[in-house]
């Protein structure tokens, strides 16, 4: 009687389970596995965060709020983007959304009729496509490389563009390559974009996070655009499930529809979290982190290029290095394998963020320690002296 | 440059928050508003399930769960299903999801075919219809009435089903009608459904809210069926924004799947809160909880008959009274904005909940203390007096 929709057979599950999973039998026989696979933050949710979540609770009247979110955390993200950005966003356009996840779900459920083509960068986050496909939309692969910084531009856009495509979607910084847009090219690519139609969105989930260079948004620049945040990654809430969205304005009221159905509000707890988000003492602690990151890119990256992993650009956001690994296994994922059996180290193969050459690249994420990091690549050194 | 996706114009907003605006806009003014239009208890979250989700809170350490929910979790549920109704369940078949809302866009999602008609009972709760069509399949309408206490039976189902019926969505007890379905009803809808080659969806996000009749689950007789939950009503989480499913076991990779790319992972602090909900000192809460529920149902019924409300078949679930009207006014929505603006009692019109014979129809929430209760009868009967 089993019969499962069509749409199940083009969405794959997360690969890099198989290797958490290997990593945790690994753990429980008594390994020490030093983990480079996870896309979250090692470090707790801000203590003023915390502390504005516990407070909250104490009554225990955590009831539904409206399905576009609390007014005083649409308000506070309104004047965060003022502060941080220089940036006029009205708070009615900012949709509080659980997760990001939440956030990519509405804009696509409102923008995606069947069959619609979406522009996705491969390499890529992997639930964007699988998303799309959801809606039934048709998710098209965007093939960059380190020649472009892994992003896409207007050519690449001009060549894919067909009568069905509906828009583009782009991250900055991205997942899994770490690159970022400038401003500049953002423009570049809305402008290609809507010339032809279509709609841009861009995923601002890493913004806080980039180092050398300043953050940034698209917004300063552009009003007919979806972007998608999150409190997960800068902010250090990944298990609250809380992101935002900024929309057209022509677009909140089928959002608003779509948010009651889908969601009927986001994680109040989350939300209350959420409005500590953009107080001095937080900030103050996130920028430490954000140094943190910086100083475990910077110890782990020559690391890993003496070892013979190789970076053609280099990474300045998020917290992931997109090891072109070539030169040292013929798959990514029999290295994967390798060094999580071999060196007690788990990465992520290439496989999860597309078809573009995935067997060439190792996704590694530094959310552990600068410590740890250091051991991890000298791991990973032994092992590979012995090819 | 707007184009909306063309689900949207199928998809209806909660018309609720009309009235629900227009209440803010009276409270603000000073009008002491009633609101009986609520669909969330107004009770806290009970304080073992505040204080487990505060202690766990403490050190910040929030991360991501697995897909499916925490293992602990899912163990106790499966404990929960064991010790109330004498069921097992695996633990592998329960699927931690935000909110029934979530549960209910996985089970829509992997069972879903573009065209795929499922049927709902008219009056039936929103959002099922508008999340069927969000996934392209066509909701299509069982109109119920009294005479089957709004519920949905084989002879209904031989009527509407087609080639191209995927399956059959029920709740019990229902909302906004608050009828229960007899195990052996659900047997019998359940074998109907599946000699046609379909699903059987059972909601029973109610299921502990029951006065003068045990609760019950599905699953007692069946295993080949989707059994959608939630830690909301029963147990006082709205906000929390968490519940639960139980699904054939051929499903469960496929829902999980799903749950990477839709949710990443369930609210964490909200699963630790949710770990508290089956210890003997919540359900004792939750129990008196049921009896002053069972207390305001008792004193409001009556109240309401004699206004000139009917009610055809006795309401025995959920927080829920669903009165035919048609004696007191020519439309339900007419009716309601007269309560909101004349007598301070906010209601929702049955247009919320389909489109059988919705102008006849007023849903009244009993999620208010029992003085108010009366107060609001009170309120509404100088009001009608007066037509």
């Amino acid at each position: 009687m089993t019969r499962i929709a069509r749409r199940m057979a083009d969405i794959q599950p997360f690969h890099v389970m198989e290797i958490l999973k290997r990593a945790h039998q690994l753990s429980a026989a008594g390994r020490d596995i030093i983990h480079l696979e996870v896309g979250e933050p090692d470090f707790p949710t801000p203590q003023p965060m915390v502390d504005a979540a516990r407070r909250f609770l104490e009554g225990g009247h955590v009831h539904y709020t409206p399905a576009l979110g609390l007014t005083d955390l649409r308000e506070a993200i309104s004047r965060f983007y003022h502060d941080r950005f220089g940036t006029d966003i009205a708070p009615e356009r900012i949709i509080v959304t659980p997760g990001a996840s939440g956030g990519l779900m509405l804009a696509l459920g409102v923008l995606t009729d069947p069959g619609d083509e979406w522009l996705l960068p491969d390499p890529g986050y992997p639930s964007n496509r699988h998303l799309v496909r959801s809606f039934e939309g048709r998710p098209v692969a965007l093939p960059v490389d380190a020649t472009t910084r892994f992003q896409p531009t207007p050519a690449h856009l001009a060549q894919a563009w067909t009568p069905r495509t509906r828009g583009l979607m782009v991250a900055s910084p991205a997942n899994p390559t770490g690159t970022l847009l400038e401003l500049d090219e953002i423009e570049a690519l809305q402008q290609a974009v809507s010339a032809r139609g279509g709609v841009l969105i861009v995923d601002e989930i890493y913004q806080g996070l980039c180092y050398g260079v300043e953050a940034r948004t698209a917004l300063s620049r552009l009003d007919d655009v979806f972007v998608v945040n999150s409190f997960s990654k800068y902010f250090g809430m990944t298990g609250w499930r809380l992101g935002w969205m900024v929309v057209p304005e022509a677009y909140v009221r089928d959002i608003e529809k779509l948010a009651q159905h889908f969601f009927i509000s986001p994680s109040t707890p989350a939300q209350h979290a959420a409005l500590a988000a953009f107080e001095p003492a937080t900030l103050e602690i996130l920028e430490t982190r954000r140094h943190a990151f910086a100083e475990r890119r910077n110890a782990l990256l020559p690391a890993l290029r003496e070892i013979g992993f190789r970076f053609a650009t280099e990474p300045q956001g998020a917290f992931y290095l997109y090891a072109d690994v070539s030169d040292l296994a013929d798959s990514s994922e029999t290295l994967a394998q390798r060094l999580i059996e071999e060196a007690g180290v788990a990465t992520t193969p290439g496989l999860d963020f597309g078809n573009n050459a995935p067997e060439k690249h190792l996704r590694i994420a530094y959310t552990t320690d600068e410590g740890r990091l250091v051991e991890a690549a000298e791991r990973i050194a032994r092992v590979l002296k012995h090819l």
